[in-house]
């Protein structure tokens, strides 16, 4: 398909570059069509870019604004809903190799960064100095900071700690026209002008380039301890975490599996898990007295009904009681791997108001009944964040059918319940069409003025989030 | 002056109100003529409306809209910036009458709210459900909901809980030409679009006005203890303050006062105050054990080189402690009636990098001296936001002069130490020169782009921020 295309661009584009930053070998390209997420449209970029300096960013939305072509910036395409996926003949700009950490303010509290450097490594990095970077997307390993912004990342400590949002203090961003902003402060508190940060927070890449963060952080995570306790019925389960609110307490992590879960985990041995539970509840509390905390805690889940509870007393048993959290996926994809064809999970991420919880659960058992479908719902229930994960045979047309129905369905469900679509994965491609479902149309009007007065020639991930 | 307005479109204003929202005489016009900050022009409004509905606000904002009417949003008038100060002729739109509190769901820790409930009025409410609304600007027994989201009002426990922009949720706007626009979610995480609700955080009424707001709440603050240390420094006190954040503490105040502000609270009879100590500290503790860590942070001021302290051991000796902060406003108030004349207090607000917070002081009693001028310098010390008043007097076409010079050179010295010209006041009027300074040209570029976007013909508070 690539002959066909337009690529009067590319000399334009090649004088500005290094020969190491400009890939057009037919594999690099494959290789950068698309991240994490089924179920979206993708295409093969005609080159692949890999700047190491805002000035060859800045070179290549220059040539992209003047020709017209489509630039797709991509980190470690672990995202979950085609934001990063390329446009047929599009430019990918892969901002992996700008990953340098450029400071780190322990006074301040504080770091600034380029987008490629994952979350890992930033971790890493302010660790050392006493400090932590709280959000922890399942990714992290892998994500980078760009990506982490782009999408508005979050994760399991986001109930106490606040998301990737809550921690950008300012931005240096490259414009549709190549352009360098500098946005946002590098003070704790700022209200100088419009908000320019919070707006290219979660913009996926469709408003501008990110090339550099400021980034606040908070000293380092006190020790923690954790809790599990499981329940005869979602409801059951809802009625504790309603509790654990209501009581004023603040885990660092308030995580739920439904039934299917915590079968999955259950039958990969994990020995504190009855595998037959409705739900299963883990707590981790890292105040100054956790034990205190979790005290308190389990006696809420027992007036709630749980069935069994195990409350670690040292770290060891805490670090057993998260590993059923961690269990979850090697136990979906051990589940996937008994199943017939070409079996995937299909992650889904929707937020509903905390007190609406269990009724969503109990909604996306139904659903997964009613289009016999094995559907695993985990999750941050603190935030009212779930994940529910279809797995399926995706070489089976009538199956992959079944799954997008129930995908719609689930959608539908949590709008219906007050949520929204998407708690911390973004809109990408996957969601677009649900996108202009959740918002108030003058609101939609409002956004796509916004993408047209800063993209005017809609060059920048063209057809992402809005379309 | 007002004979001479064009009143064209007062017919079509009347049409759609009744006569108690709308205020024609004199008296009225002239009170809602400006806001609480000084050196910033005012005129005086063609009428001023005070709606209790959405519709009322929209009808208004359809007529301004349609005669090209310029609007000017007002809450309590306690800003400091001039936001809410009127043009001469304009419509002022005082949004106080919409003051109910709509919804409070202590399930989801939320509350949402007309713009017009106050600061202390929407405390109380949800205090009432063992919640907290944390942002607690020093006008919060008067201020509005709507001016604090309008202009992204601060506080002393700020440096613990954020400020009110962290705190919104969602909200409903009427644009310019009178569309009611929701965004935002009631979900604690989401990410679905642009963060529209951030934009119009801090956007002072130049983009909309706020009608209603979805805001998310804390458990109730547990018990708090407070210290106070005095140092032989500004110096040694911003050596406490690093120390105390480097060692990890998360005070819920951290407020400093420099030795004018010192000696004019010990004059006033504050028994635990030296007078002629050059810095004191405040600071207040509400973790789970407030008594451990103010001796751990009194060890660090020691060390730091504290004169003396007071540890409170209970909340009376906290309380007493807690006044040296609140006794400022009384003893600045005092001093200035001591002085010949008619004089004013000037409060700045600026915010350094922490770390750069005694440098920050020294050059402002610099700057004091420089210009024979009386600035009392207390602030937040843990957010590096501080606000330095200047007492003069106004009759005084010199002394005028001065504090504006003195004005001029505290805002650069904030700037060339990194920092922010405005923390939690807002730039309004008195600031738009200052923000120019401040802001990438090419930042602000894009802020003017998208009020005329949202704003076409300039009728929403024209002049603020921008101009």
């Amino acid at each position: 398909m690539t002959t066909s295309l337009d690529l009067t661009w590319l000399p334009a584009l090649r004088a500005g570059l290094s020969s190491g930053c400009l890939h057009e070998d037919p594999e690099t390209r494959e290789r950068h069509s698309r991240d994490s997420a089924p179920f979206s449209p993708a295409g093969v970029p005609a080159v692949v870019v890999t700047p190491e300096t805002v000035e060859q960013v800045q070179h290549v939305l220059r040539v992209a604004h003047s020709y017209g072509v489509p630039v797709v910036p991509q980190g470690a395409r672990t995202g979950l809903a085609g934001a990063a996926n390329a446009d047929e003949g599009c430019i990918v700009l892969s901002l992996l190799r700008m990953n340098r950490i450029l400071e780190i303010d322990p006074g301040n509290r504080l770091v600034r960064c380029e987008p490629g450097v994952t979350n890992r490594a930033l971790s890493d990095a302010v660790a050392g100095h006493g400090l932590f970077f709280p959000p922890d997307p399942a990714s992290w390993n892998d994500c980078t900071i760009g990506g982490n912004i782009a999408v508005g990342a979050g994760g399991l400590c986001c109930v106490k700690y606040g998301v990737t949002a809550d921690y950008v203090l300012g931005l240096s961003v490259v414009t549709a026209d190549g352009e360098l902003v500098r946005m946002g402060r590098r003070t704790v508190k700022g209200v100088a002008g419009y908000d320019l940060t919070k707006l290219f927070v979660g913009s996926e890449g469709t408003l501008g380039v990110i090339v550099e963060a400021t980034l606040s952080l908070r000293p380092a995570q006190p020790p923690s301890l954790a809790m599990l306790a499981q329940f005869p019925s979602a409801t059951a389960a809802g009625e504790a975490v309603a509790a654990i609110i209501a009581a004023g307490h603040v885990p660092s992590a308030l995580e739920l599996m439904d039934q299917v879960t915590t079968a999955a985990v259950a039958a990969l041995g994990h020995p504190m898990l009855t595998p037959d539970a409705s739900a299963t509840l883990i707590v981790e509390c890292d105040g100054d007295d956790p034990s205190a905390e979790l005290s308190a805690i389990a006696e809420l889940c027992r007036t709630a009904g749980a069935l069994n509870m195990a409350v670690a007393a040292d770290q060891e048993q805490s670090k057993q009681v998260l590993d059923a959290r961690r269990l979850v996926l090697p136990a979906l994809q051990r589940h996937a791997a008994t199943q017939p064809g070409r079996p995937t999970a299909f992650i889904e991420d929707v937020a509903v108001p905390r007190t609406r919880l269990a009724e969503f659960i109990d909604q996306i058992a139904a659903i997964a009944e009613k289009h016999d479908l094995y559907i695993s719902t985990v999750g941050h229930a603190g935030d009212g964040n779930l994940h529910p994960t279809v797995v399926f045979d995706q070489s089976d047309p009538d199956a992959f059918q079944r799954a997008e129905q129930a995908y719609d369905a689930i959608m539908a469900a949590g709008l219906e319940l007050g949520g929204t679509i998407t708690g911390e994965h973004g809109v990408g491609i996957l969601k677009r069409e649900w996108l202009r479902r959740e918002l108030d149309p003058a609101a939609l009007r409002i956004q796509q003025a916004i993408k047209s007065l800063l993209d005017p020639k809609n060059i920048l991930n063209p057809g992402k989030v809005l379309y």
